[in-house]
C-alpha cells in the first residue's frame, strides 16, 4: 500500500526535468530514493530541489561543513534515511573518520548539555541577553 | 522554589577547583549559569565539564566548526539557552553574519527535509546499505 | 525476548472486549497491532481506547482533519509504526493524493519555520500577546 | 547581543521588496518579527517567503485545515511563537473554539500513542505492508 | 488574545465537578493552571484528569519514581511548564537533591548515548532479538 | 558503505581494555554492538563508558530506577536500539511485567500532557516560581 518511488522512465517532463537537473548539478548517474518519493507531489519535489540546491551551494560556510551540521541535525531528530544520506555526502565532501568521530562526539555532548540545561532551567546570562 | 546557581564564593571547594579550570582554560572572568546550576551535583559538574573540555577542543575539526554544530543540535532541539550561549561562543570563535546566515538556513532545511522522508518513508537506496 | 502481539484467542476476557468494541466501532474484522502490544497491559489498552474513541470521533473537526492532524503529528516525531497507520487511516477518510501531498508539504514548511524562529529567538509580536 | 529585528524603514530594498509582498498578501499593515528577523539573511527571508506563500495557499486543502496541521507541528516541537503566531492565523481563518480544542486533544492522544507504539516496538501490520 | 486561566468561581458546573475531584485527591486548595486552561474544552480536562488519576496512583511503581520518570520525558521534550511542575510533584513525594543530582545525570546520559547510537546506525544485537 | 562493528579480536588495545573493563563491570561475556561501533572512535568510546559506569552505578537511585528512566527518554527520543538494549537492562535488574506496563503508561500520559501545556501555552503558577 506505500508509495512507491518512481523511475525516470516513469516520470512526467516536469519531474523529469528537475531529475535531470539534480543529476547534472552533482554529477550522478540517478537521483536517490528520497526524490523519487517526493516526486508524488510535483510541487514540493520541485520547490525542495531549488531550495536546498541554493542553501547547500558553497557560500560562507563550505559544502563539508554545510553536510555536517545536516548529519548533526538528521541525528538529533532520529531520521535514519537522512543520516545514512548526508553521513555518505560528507564522506564524498571530503569528511575524514577522524572527523566523524568528533561530529559523533559534539552531538552526542550537545543532546546531553541541551537536556541539562533544561532540566536544572537555567536562567539566560546577563551577558549573553 | 527552583534553584539557585552557585556563586564561586559559596561553592565547595571541588565545585571552586572546576570553576577555576573552566576560567583558567577558556579565558573568562566568570563561569556562565549553566555552570553554577550544574554545580548543585559536583560529580555531574565535574564530569560535564570534563567531557566537553575534552569534546570541544581542537583537532579534526576546528572550534568554530564545533560551536556550530552544538548550535544545530541546541536549535533542532530548542534550548534556547543553549542556542544563546552556543551562538555566542560561535561568535567569538569567529563565526561571520554570513556564516549565521547559512548556518540557520542549512539547519530549517534539513528539518525539512527529514520530516519530508519520514514522511514519505523513503527506504534507503541501494547504493547507501 | 520483546514481547509478542496478544491474538484474539489467546487474550483475558477484558482485553476480548476490548478488541470486540474496536473490531464494531471501525467495522474491522481485527485490530491491529498497536492494541495486540498495549493489550500486555490491560488498564492501558482500554484507557487509551476509549480516550482514542472519543478523541476521534466526528465534532468539531471531521475526521479526515483528525487523521491528518494525527500524521502531522506523527511525521514529527518520527513514528514510522505511527505514520503508516495513521496514513492508512485517513485514505479510508477519503484523503486524496493531492491532499497528501499538500499535507506532506506543510509539515516539512512548519518543521523548517519552527527551527527558523528558535535559532533566531524571535520575539513574541505584541499583537499576539 | 541578540540580533533585533529589521523595520521596513531600515531595510535594504530587496528585504523591503519581500515585505511589500507579504502585506500584500496576507492584507496586514505590518509584518511579524519572524520576517523581521530573518530578514538578517536576505535570501533565507525571500526563499522561506516563496515557499510558505505557495505551501499555504488553498490547494486541496483550505487554508483552516493547513494552518490547524501547522499548529500540530508547532505544538509536537515546542516552538511557542511558532504557536502562537499559527493559532493566530488559524483563527482569523475561521477556528472556532470548538474546534481548537478538539485540535489540542487530537495533539495530545497523537502523542501519547506516538510514544506507546515506540515503547511496545509495535511491528508494522502486514495489511499495512 | 491568547486564552486565560478558568477560575473556579468562573467555571461551569462539569467544570467545577473536575476541580474539586482534583483538589480532594490531591489535598491542594486549589487546582494548577495546567488545569484551568484544559478546562476551556471540558471533555479533555475530565479525560485528562481521569487519564492522570488512574495512571499516577500507586501501583506495581511508587509515586515518587512515576513523578522521576514524569519529569524525565519533560526535559526531553522541552517543555518548561511540566518540568518545573513535576519536579515539584517528585519533591513532593520526597524526591532528595541527591536523587534530583542523579536524576539529571540520566537523563542527560541517555540523551547523549541516544544519539550515539542514531549517529553510528548500531544494529540490534541478536541477543535483542 | 557503514561503518561494522569491531570485534575483541580485531580491537587496538585501547579499545581491548574499555571492552575488558565493561565486561568485568557488568560480567557479561561479550560487549553489545553500542560499544562496537562507538569503537571507531576511541577517546568516545572510553569517554562514554566511564560517564556511563558512574552514572548507573547505585547511589541515590537505585539501578532498576535509572534504567526505567533511561527507557523513557529512549521511548520519547524514539531510538529503538535503546528502547530495547535498555528494557533489557532494567529486566535484568528486575523490572516486573506490571512495573514495566506501568511505565508505559506514564511515559505516554506525560508526553500527551507535555503537548497539552504547550499547546495551552499555561504560564507558569505563582506557587512554582
Amino acid at each position: 500500500m506505500p508509495l512507491k518511488p518512481i523511475e525516470h522512465a516513469d516520470a512526467a517532463p516536469e519531474v523529469r526535468a528537475v531529475y535531470d537537473d539534480i543529476k547534472a548539478t552533482r554529477n550522478v548517474p540517478d537521483v536517490n530514493n528520497f526524490w523519487k518519493m517526493t516526486a508524488h507531489h510535483p510541487p514540493t519535489l520541485r520547490r525542495t530541489w531549488e531550495s536546498l540546491k541554493e542553501v547547500m551551494a558553497p557560500g560562507a560556510l563550505d559544502p563539508l561543513v554545510k553536510e555536517m551540521i545536516f548529519v548533526a541535525v538528521s541525528v538529533t531528530n532520529g531520521c535514519d534515511y537522512c543520516i545514512r544520506s548526508h553521513e555518505a555526502a560528507a564522506r564524498r565532501a571530503g569528511m575524514t573518520d577522524a572527523q566523524f568521530g568528533e561530529l559523533m562526539a559534539v552531538i552526542g555532548m550537545a543532546n546531553e548539555t541541551n537536556r541539562l540545561a533544561k532540566g536544572y532551567q537555567v536562567e539566560i546570562d546577563e551577558a549573553l541577553k
